[in-house]
């Protein structure tokens, strides 16, 4: 009996509410002999963490870094080595491309190519929306025989592209060369299947007509393409969980994610507080709320330390706004590490916090890295944190007599 | 390979003496900032988890809350996932039945229905052993073609029954109705399988049978039936570890679990002082001794956080009784957890103390869940406990060159 088969069996229902806050990134690595986590003034978080049960969390297997998409799937309970999303199928998702059962997607830059068909320019100058938006057009003008197409602006220079109508493989190489002063490659076919060879194929037709219309257009005078997936329906969180589920999350991928999964996505401003209240405006509606600050995730990126400190120090400065709502369930963790020392994702396990009415206490844990490993849970898998909630929210009966 | 094919390789014979002392149900979750263990004066235990392995153990997976069946399973090395025993298999074996491959087994309440043949009485009054053993002989004079079938009291209105001879299927509907005032329900087949379906047929007409039958008695006019479970035979513990085993437990389930697997199942009466002695009057007979202390379970159950405290305080009062025995390695752990604040078996991890002369050491641990999850072997599934006991008993050679 597999995970999902046993939580299938195993669920009831219950109004219990349930909090997941998704601090993206925020596992960090120390500077001067503290994390990020460990350097902020969080006086409400590290209270919360006494009375809760602490732990730290592999977000995929140790030594893997998770790129949002597995990251997050792992954090709904899907086991991100079954479900693979492809990053195409997330930009369309971004969009609200409501994508079907194998439709192929992928993700477009346009570029600037010049007189001899080479890249000067990956980004077209990162073109306005308003040009991208026209460009679309232009190009919503082809027509490849028995295949539908859809190009959908996603912001500035990047857009969705997605494919419906015959079976495709998404075992495609990408176009984007990675650098300029190189034509954009070809799509080569990477296994023998009759489907790959076909969709390479329709593909170099498509690209060669995307290149005539666009012709006489500057800067955004060709397209790259990258992260072909195809899409496979996966089971909603409803459907495993009986969760009716919310996303309070501002940028496209996580909102694509939520999406993916069935969740109802509000309309919501990226930020802490506005996020914040959002959830307290909702309260009541749903039995799960995904509220994803995507903040500590951008810091880490950036290698900016102390905009990470600062970022984690206002969710503790806000943290009230949901306390106070007195969720049965709270559950603040990360999709993965983003150490500002490391400018990027990063394999190393996550924070998490898991209080409840049935949560142990966890005596002398702050809310840090090194404290939390230490903590009630230990290390677990983020694949463990989905039936940890159901099981604090009253929704999963006892297996066996 | 899997965890059994290993052991069964590497498995060697040795003369060292185990004991697994299980106290059912014995973690708990804080009350005044304390679990029950952790509230108890336990010098002795405290003293022993000092030179001891120390850790928490998953029983099943984290979130879920097993059954005793499940959590004994996992606790002799089972996969609780791969061997799913039904409650009615465990009934049988409560009452020693010598259930065989094939039989189905259900739980039978007696109850009592009125004129209409609704249900006036789940229970029928919790009639005297000696009534439900009068009406079980009654029951013995239905004949069924081609079936033979056994029913045998258990305790007030509780019985056993079992059917052999057919090919049977479990796929079937309770007819116990869960309240009074509306009828019996019939067996409903919960897949189309033709064995299902004729085994529902039958039991339907045998169910006429004993309303026909048990017409003219009161209370205990009429049966219900529940947990219905086919029986598939397992690999016995002896086959599996190569250990001689003997289990000392007062309860029907408990001792039904361990015949189960092979075990000797000694006659006891349930309390911690004799079944320590009777630990003691047997030693040196088996390799492994499982010893099952009901109480801590019952007290949780009950949402008696003192009593609970107190019978951990009586273990402690007593573990001299098996510490003098000397025995080679003495592992001390749960079931599951049954937080007298809960009420109920939960899913939360289980206190483990793993004493042998190759044990390390856990400096400054209490023998309480928050020190023990910070112990020499951290947080691990209760199916790892197993090969531990065997590792530290001299019986595991190394795995490959």
């Amino acid at each position: 009996m597999d995970r999902f088969e046993l939580i299938s069996r195993l669920k009831q229902s219950s109004s219990e509410k349930i909090v997941l806050l998704v601090l993206d990134g925020l596992g960090g690595l120390p500077r001067n002999n503290k994390t990020e986590l460990e350097t902020a003034r969080i006086p409400n978080l590290d209270k919360l963490a006494e009375t809760s049960e602490t732990g730290m969390m592999v977000p995929i297997l140790h030594g893997i870094t998770p790129g949002s998409g597995p990251g997050h799937l792992s954090l709904f309970g899907y086991d991100p080595l079954r479900y693979i999303i492809g990053r195409g199928i997330l930009s369309a998702l971004g969009v609200k491309f409501p994508v079907r059962q194998g439709d192929l997607a992928a993700r477009v830059n346009f570029a600037t190519i010049d007189e001899h068909g080479n890249v000067t320019d990956r980004r077209a100058g990162r073109i306005k929306d308003e040009t991208n938006r026209k460009m679309c057009e232009l190009l919503r003008e082809i027509e490849i025989d028995g295949v539908q197409f859809f190009i959908e602006t996603e912001k500035e220079h990047r857009a969705a592209l997605i494919f419906r109508g015959k079976e495709f493989s998404d075992q495609l190489s990408e176009t984007d060369p990675q650098r300029t002063g190189v034509a954009p490659l070809s799509v080569r076919p990477l296994d023998d299947r009759e489907a790959t060879q076909a969709t390479a194929s329709m593909l170099n037709d498509f690209l060669q007509k995307v290149k005539e219309k666009l012709k006489a257009e500057h800067p955004a005078n060709m397209i790259l393409l990258r992260g072909w997936a195809l899409h496979t329906a996966i089971p909603t969180f409803e459907e495993i969980f009986g969760l009716n589920a919310c996303a309070i999350a501002g940028y496209p991928m996580y909102r694509g994610l939520a999406s993916l999964v069935g969740m109802d996505v509000v309309e919501v401003t990226s930020g802490v507080e506005p996020q914040f209240e959002k959830l307290a405006e909702l309260w009541g509606k749903y039995d799960f709320y995904f509220v994803h600050v995507k903040y500590t995730d951008s810091a880490g990126e950036d290698g900016n330390f102390e905009r990470k400190v600062s970022v984690i120090e206002e969710v503790d400065k806000n943290i009230g706004k949901i306390l106070d709502l007195k969720p049965d369930v709270l559950a603040i963790t990360a999709d993965h590490s983003t150490p500002a020392e490391y400018k990027a994702h990063s394999w190393h396990p996550v924070p998490l916090l898991l209080k409840s009415r049935w949560s142990r206490h966890s005596h002398g844990i702050r809310f840090g890295e090194t404290d939390l490993s230490r903590g009630t849970l230990g290390i677990i898998n983020s694949l463990d944190l989905m039936p940890l909630v159901m099981a604090h929210s009253g929704r999963l009966a006892k297996f066996g007599a």
